[in-house]
């Protein structure tokens, strides 16, 4: 048996918290960022949802995917203003009550002490988390995020989420983090799709996906290898490139 | 009681499917538009589910979430190729096997009669619907979606998604759209998440949410009143606009 088979796989799940995105208002970005980032981290991304700001709707969520789950990381919902409810809800789906973090009030008193306004009230809420919590570190704007258990609560402001993620860069527990080698031609992805087909299953291990484009006025597609045995990847990417060029295709290293 | 009340509330769900959004490769375009789309037609997006292309966990979704919404939309996995597994998992879903739609061929046959190629196995893959389907036309790219009791099967190609979007439009029952109103001003959302609360509560029958952004090196915030009562939201913006005004900030209509 090869070793990529016999690693454990770490698993994670992300909760979108947020009436912006489910409205189309706001364009999405955490879900590539925090994808890419526990790649990094040797965890695997295997569910998202996305759930507006009610209450119950955020706990239920919550307990579906913290138990399905290693890991379960949300955004959104942890501002000052009155729709900022990550925090009671996540107390709900834990059976805890909200109280204050006395670390997280000296952060929020250092942070605003020399800004317009001060600590008030509202930016005190930031400072409220379910009983039991850590806290995780917002380099950005003041404000932390909040561990409980194995669920990691984070901004909804991408480059806020962005700079917790650093915050916990090595710190969690996972696997080999997968490599990805991309294929690109200028095929139409239906003429070569037996040679996928048997490109994959002549290379256990290894998942190829076909992403059609359609670019400067032409057909193309992108193949991707995916495995966790990086030399695998390479290995099964030159074979799919020299069976391309074979059946006529210039393949291009990287994608198109 | 006002009219926003009574009124029946149609939602529906997204379930994107690709492995590719899951490893953050690919940014997903589909959550966006079909959010807008559907507001057109008078339907609320409740959820989103991201899974990975695998049957099993596609239909579990499947099931969990045609029985809780009035519509289901997927998006992703009706290509030619072997990690094109939408259907499959669909009529796994609904306990039905898969068949070849003689209408689908058709217009598959019509669709490759003069292009390279022609019609090849990979491609009459894309005929193939749960039984009792019938079909989304695809003025795009020819290979219909597909329409299974309240679930609407799309391509993951977002200007294919769109154009099957397109051929739906005004043909699903809804209700009345949820019009938005953007207020934006130069505030730190915590300096006015009072106002914000009072505004609310003031006016039922709207939800104000606050979108802090940093740009140009300012810190400020867009506030969107959302209401099925166009008027009731209008009213409501004026409002905010003008309580912001005696505090000190000057509104943005529209946002900033």
């Amino acid at each position: 048996m090869r070793l990529a088979e016999q690693s454990r796989v770490w698993t994670a799940a992300l909760l979108v918290i947020g009436d912006e995105i489910l409205s189309g208002r706001t364009q999405d970005k955490n879900v590539a960022q925090v994808a890419l980032w526990l790649n990094e981290q040797g965890i695997r991304l295997a569910e998202v949802r996305v759930v507006p700001d009610d209450t119950r709707r955020i706990a239920d969520s919550v307990n579906a995917l913290r138990s399905a789950y290693d890991y379960l990381f949300t955004t959104g919902g942890i501002g000052p203003t009155h729709d900022d409810i990550t925090v009671d809800a996540m107390a709900e789906a834990f059976g805890v009550p909200v109280v204050e973090h006395p670390a997280a009030r000296r952060i929020l008193e250092d942070y605003y002490r020399d800004r317009p306004g001060g600590l008030t009230d509202a930016r005190l809420r930031m400072a409220r988390v379910p009983e039991g919590a850590e806290l995780i570190p917002n380099p950005t704007s003041g404000a932390p995020g909040v561990k409980m258990g194995n669920v990691y609560i984070m901004a909804g402001v991408p480059n806020i989420a962005a700079s917790m993620l650093q915050a916990l860069s090595g710190k969690l527990e996972g696997g080999r983090p997968v490599v990805s080698v991309t294929v690109g031609a200028r095929a139409a992805e239906s003429d070569v799709a037996d040679l996928l087909r048997e490109t994959e299953a002549a290379n256990p291990g290894v998942a190829i996906g076909s992403y059609p484009f359609f670019k400067e006025g032409r057909y193309g597609a992108n193949f991707v290898i995916r495995s966790e045995d990086g030399d695998l990847a390479r290995r099964t990417g030159d074979e799919l490139a020299s069976k391309l060029r074979e059946a006529g295709y210039e393949p291009v290293e990287g994608g198109i």
